[in-house]
């Protein structure tokens, strides 16, 4: 299967999941910066299910758009398990801010998946080489987390990232 | 030169752009869903000169991430001259108050792009046929706005609204 199929595949399977549980995702990237939304909106009829999101590419806008604090950007760096808990619980904060007022039929329950790492070539830190890229799902039961290392171009990690996202999302919206 | 060149071609142009007059960008993307923010992320070292952007896929993040008037959407319709250029005001607005207690150095201008129009296949309304798109560039200058109608896919469409909207950012950089 080539990797626009790939994504497409994968959109249709995270639209199928969330429409059955009548629920609606949004998404906070920072390294991928944008690819999980693009590939959710390559999918037509996709604002039955998603939002939008918000591209943090720089820790300014993770502070002011999703509410990261700057104490756990400054202990911990962007590329890090505590941020990418804090911009999907702070991206679901915002969604469910905006659809305060908004006319019914409401999502019954809203997903927020966020990603932030290393895309490269540069950016390495110590214990966090490139590839590096941490995982943030936020719903109904809580945030998870999770660190993943890919290997590739900057490209081929962006696309690794955006798939491992999306996938993690799948398997928890339809166990919610 | 085929599609990935030309992506990767014009997010280096906006850069290399961007970079020469100390500008920084954040883009309001609608129907191209975080297509232009992919590419920009795309080019290693893209942090320099791009700070991120809004997905703004449905209203209700149009107006509570993006300030969008609800008297705006309800008068003109989503895919509108006017929604884009509030799109692309509140973008900017939302970029400058980001930066504010940021150390320095701080760039010089601040530019945002606004995207937002009927990528298909359906969604046409009267006078604004399918691949009807509306653009918005905010700047130094203010804000100026574009109508284009496409042809194609779906994908194509989005792909042609994100490589027009680049352009004309470029053209605004450059004489900014």
């Amino acid at each position: 299967m080539n990797l626009q199929r790939f994504e497409l595949m994968s959109a249709l399977a995270a639209g199928f999941a969330l429409s059955r549980h009548n629920a609606s995702l949004t998404v906070a990237e920072s390294c991928t910066g944008g690819l999980v939304s693009h590939w959710m909106t390559s999918v037509a009829g996709s604002s039955r299910w998603f939002d939008g999101g918000i591209v943090s590419y720089s820790n300014a806008l993770k502070m002011s758009l999703l509410d990261v604090k700057e104490a756990t950007l400054n202990l911990y760096g962007a590329a890090s398990a505590q941020v990418a808990a804090e911009m999907a619980e702070g991206m679901r904060r915002r969604h469910r801010k905006a659809l305060t007022g908004v006319p019914t039929p409401l999502p019954s329950s809203l997903f927020a998946l966020s990603i932030t790492g290393i895309a490269g070539p540069q950016g390495a830190r110590p214990g966090k080489p490139v590839g590096t890229v941490f995982f943030g799902w936020a719903g109904p039961r809580g945030v998870e987390t999770e660190c993943r290392v890919f290997q590739g171009s900057r490209s081929e990690i962006q696309h690794q990232a955006a798939a491992w996202g999306v996938s993690g999302l799948l398997a928890r919206v339809c166990r919610a």
